[in-house]
């Protein structure tokens, strides 16, 4: 851990929040929990007797059972709340579903949620510390953080590396997330999108907007594809899965202009032949699954940190 | 707690079963155990080694969090079957269901269910102590006893009060379970609702039944309104939401007439602008959230006591 | 337990794989750990810090519950993933999916799928144990072995009885795991089908396929009957239910014709009047609540002897 460093945050909204020195902070708590995972007995006491909330108004399986795993493992009591179960449907706001979720003494919430800033809204109006868990298309930290630990566990570092992320720009928190957080470690991101999912103010966040697949993998040390969203596939401003996969696929081809030693990243779930060929997804030079184990000791980092900025006394 | 008292009930299943003497118990009992839930470690070992399931036939978000919160600092182990999960949908008999269930070896069944008197009937088939999380138009005596639990922490006592009901009488348990449990601890219940709302026996249960307003809260030291279900809107008996909230809704204007300290109830979740003002939600006299917070403690208290009533050497 | 004996086994795919010293093993298992769900304290440290997934692509709410109830009393943290809320909607493929639960280092797998075969081909992608909570019309290992363990429990022996088994042979997992189980353990399965659902080569698995009910039940020791899904009543392959439970449905009748000491299974959920009249699913010769009972014994059993095979140094 950083010498003379305390972790200043209460909540995590985004990668936005968070300094250079804050970032390297949660990675080496990361990796000191990592070992925790390949245990025979994968518990440690750390978090008994706190208690989680999953408030989750999208659907999600790895990352709601990612942030779980994370949280039994730190011996936390953990609840789901899902939006089809929630008071959400009996026509509650969300500021008193998250009122009257904090007047049972929740320690931690992890929301996602459609709406862009709703976890930055609801730190205003409860007590437990929040953590942003993808809301709308504008941050996803946690999934940042496991991104750049598995680029610094491959690459040594997180400095110097060009990252080149080619898919959705324009609707990915993921990206947004990743841009943000690679641009202040130090590395130049270079994206490439079909033209109506490229934002227009991209610049100011630091990356680098590609005119073609190649001019954004060439020489790369790191090759990120986004997910495709099969469940937007009628919206006019994307392309059929087959015209995507032929202009913005991934392919053995297309790697071969990356640096040799490339990485090639997805955040999940995966459409192979899609986003990438499915040789590609298997391949030694694939970390995907790297990023999948990483999203756990990230995830018990991120809960352990919020934890040690409880109020005094607990809630 | 109580000298020389036992907690004499197995079950509970509605407040009508339950003696002031009995109530007094609980809620001193959910007294002692508010302490844990503001702890840094909300946790202790009373209950480990318990089954207790959550049997919800109803869609529920909070009465089903709080009592899986109150479960888990109690050290139970906790399981959710929900209807659409359920073998209802195969077309197994509620007893059976039970039956099956029990065969588990469960100590505690939380059941929520559309049919009046269903708890009731499971007692006669399982061995498990049944804890009645709301059934049909009948009873909700937990929500009854942290209504209680919150007027006696603001008032100081539950004799000699005037607590004024309004809204859907008729289909409402929360109301059914106050009217009795108010009642028998000495106070007097004043309810007001829709003609079409109103149920003709309810002087019965020891109610007065009020033909305007302005009536019921009169000097009423406990202003409760119920919640309109969204999901009736379409019912001929109810009124819109816009009648509703004009005749039945509760203003600032409305509150002036009661006692000057009068406190503010809602069971949640809360349609703001039509059972209340928001601005009332918010305010200084709404103890809506002490109620939420005094749930967890309520059913922490009545998990420990039915399970004191165990048969010898366990289920 | 069977002295100088190892448990050999890494996965539970099927009866099939299994010999008559590794059932007995099982069997014997389950019934040491069965005394722990009637304690008070329902719960032994063993597999404190095992993390088990319940990875269910088909609804169950009896086999997931006495799966989760299972791993809970041996202290492992337990995640439910149904296929509502999966990835798998997200058209990610199967093994992908385990891939990634499996990068988050679970210890074993409990999955049900639609497709016979699903578990084995899992085997050949994660490093967890599988455990086959029922797969297509394939095979259904756990439920095999509980009703093994309950004519054990009954009858003090496994070997030399006859076994009647009822109703839509070909279409049940169930049916054949206990014809491959009976049949390995020296019994004699005879079976009785409406023509249209019993398999052409039944008899390869050592089944006599009988062309009477009265010749299946006759002096028969166990009489089990199979649940007629009520899902698959417009299968043009089913007869009606009132047509069903007239030709394949058990009465007192029927019963009277197997021996004196007969006993009466189903794997429930039970269609009162369908399958067999209601009377007799409660009847001193059912014994199909105690099926459920030794369902969670038999499931801690196969839980800890999976867990005995972990790689050393866990996964």
């Amino acid at each position: 851990m950083t010498t003379g460093y305390f972790f200043p945050h209460r909540h995590i909204l985004g990668i936005d929040h968070l300094t250079s020195t804050d970032i390297q902070h949660i990675l080496s708590t990361a990796h000191s929990f990592k070992e925790i995972s390949s245990r025979p007995i994968k518990k440690v006491p750390t978090l008994r007797g706190n208690t989680i909330i999953n408030l989750f108004f999208e659907p999600s399986t790895r990352t709601r059972l990612s942030f779980e795993v994370a949280a039994k493992r730190m011996s936390a009591d953990t609840f789901n709340i899902s939006a089809s179960t929630s008071s959400a449907t009996k026509g509650e706001t969300l500021i008193d579903t998250a009122r009257n979720i904090t007047a049972m003494n929740p320690d931690t919430i992890i929301i996602r949620h459609a709406f862009s800033g709703a976890p930055h809204m609801l730190t205003r109006y409860v007590d437990a510390a929040i953590i942003n868990a993808g809301d709308g298309t504008h941050e996803h930290p946690s999934q940042g953080l496991l991104d750049m630990m598995t680029v610094q566990e491959h690459k040594g570092r997180l400095d110097g590396l060009k990252v080149a992320i080619i898919g959705d720009i324009a609707h990915s928190r993921v990206a947004h997330s990743n841009i943000l957080g690679f641009s202040k470690m130090g590395s130049e991101v270079y994206v490439y999108a079909p033209a109506t999912l490229m934002p227009p103010a991209l610049g100011q966040l630091g990356a680098k907007v590609c005119t073609s697949l190649t001019e954004a993998v060439e020489d790369a040390d790191v090759v990120m594809t986004l997910r495709i969203q099969k469940e937007r596939q009628n919206d006019p401003l994307l392309p059929s899965f087959r015209e995507y996969s032929r202009q913005y696929g991934i392919t053995r081809e297309i790697v071969e202009r990356a640096s040799p030693d490339a990485i090639i990243m997805h955040p999940g779930p995966i459409n192979r032949g899609v986003e990438l060929t499915p040789d590609l997804a298997d391949c030694s030079q694939s970390v995907i699954l790297d990023q999948v184990t990483n999203g756990v000791a990230v995830r018990m980092a991120l809960l352990y940190l919020v934890m040690g900025n409880a109020p005094v006394g607990g809630e």
